[in-house]
């Protein structure tokens, strides 16, 4: 793990209403409710096979395989020291879940022969250009924007078998370029955008598309996810749809 | 008024609240909610000057005009029959409303030497090869896209001044498209999606862009038009933001 800062302990988290034991650096990126969401909202079926694109330590993938049984996940991982982490946390999830480590903009041999039934990624948020940077270069890998938008979900349709879904975790300000990139190679786009709470604007959306599908564009009701109109107190204030996605492993429905 | 179709008795409407005055065909393309809303979304303030592309009879120019005092209004219309009707509605209403007679994609001299505070627009809805032709030749010209809407957004630009808007009211399922062009040559976009009623999802949506703005995209609250869960009486369940907007004349903020 000599790619993360000499400082990164790992702590050892429970998500998923303690479904998924997750290690993870404790400095630098940290795996907050957005995975969590970006799972539940795979249309995954027992028996299929998913890929993370950019998995970090694995904690989309892993909530995904909690909730659905029996499938065959994969994650790409630039950082070698995500791809350890997530190496272990697929074996203490006892999940068959494979690592491959590499950049998507030059994926290894063995998985550019490989295709899925679903896609999944929650890029970088910030672009680099617009940002401060960060303090670890790890954090910036995972928070910066080095690859653009559009390469992600050109990568991610690639490796989508016909029929199959992409879904992205992003913040609603980029949902111009997701919808153009989005539309650019895949169809039956839908939005969910995610509400922080009653009266306050969407920052976050889950965008899915199907490879081959042909119906039109969607947006969906936004999924409120915390009650009330401020913030009281930590991880007390979960809508009940909220709360059943990300401690009951509901799915997410777009 | 040739272009009609010869069966077309024109009716005289009162809208928004009875302030304005809307001579329209009885047949074929006529004004709903969607100009009204439209006109209501446009940020002008006293004595600006405004363009509506492809205004037919001048149902969203006369809207914002109604409630917003000596405005310079401006309408391009490329059906003769509809253009006159917007001629004779701007002398019933008494506005300061200039119709000029032509197509989008070879707009008349005159206007192509002008530009405007603010550009609005309710491009026709349905993709001719999408969908059936609608009986009537007028008709069909109003509500089928003849010219794509990426045309329709670049020459509202072009026709915005600097830190100018431009405001369209469109289907929500062609908001790829919609942001995509918008993106092309307009910032600052803001999208504002109109909810039939609660626990439904957006049909059509309100998108405006700043000429030369730089702020991100938001995705505002949709706006929802009725209240409960079913469609009751005609014209009595609005939501009171609704009712506001179309009844008493009051904008819709972004």
């Amino acid at each position: 793990m000599s790619d993360l800062p000499p400082d990164s302990a790992v702590t050892r988290d429970l998500i998923l209403g303690g479904r998924v034991v997750l290690n993870q650096p404790k400095k630098g990126y940290r795996a907050g409710v957005d995975p969590v969401f970006l799972a539940a909202a795979v249309p995954a079926r027992p028996g299929q096979s998913v890929l993370d694109l950019g998995c970090g330590v694995g904690a989309a993938a892993l909530c995904l395989g909690a909730r659905v049984p029996g499938l065959r996940l994969a994650g790409l991982e630039r950082e070698p020291g995500y791809a350890d982490l997530a190496r272990q946390n697929a074996q203490e999830n006892a999940q068959d879940f494979s690592i491959f480590e590499g950049d998507l903009a030059a994926m290894p041999a063995a998985l550019r022969q490989m295709s899925f039934d679903h896609v999944l990624a929650n890029p970088p948020y910030f672009r680099r250009d617009q940002s401060v940077r960060a303090d670890h270069a790890a954090r910036e890998a995972a928070m910066g924007e080095e690859t653009p938008l559009a390469a992600w979900v050109a990568a991610a349709a690639r490796r989508c078998k016909p029929r199959g879904t992409v879904t992205f975790v992003h913040r609603t300000e980029r949902l111009p370029d997701l919808l153009s990139a989005f539309q650019a190679c895949l169809g039956s786009l839908v939005v969910k955008p995610l509400i922080p709470r009653q009266g306050r604007e969407s920052q976050l959306c889950l965008v899915q598309g199907r490879k081959e599908g042909r119906a039109a564009f969607r947006l969906a009701h936004g999924l409120v996810v915390h009650d009330g109109l401020r913030h009281e107190r930590d991880g007390t204030d979960y809508t009940p749809d909220a709360a059943n996605i990300l401690g009951a492993a509901a799915a997410l429905e777009m």
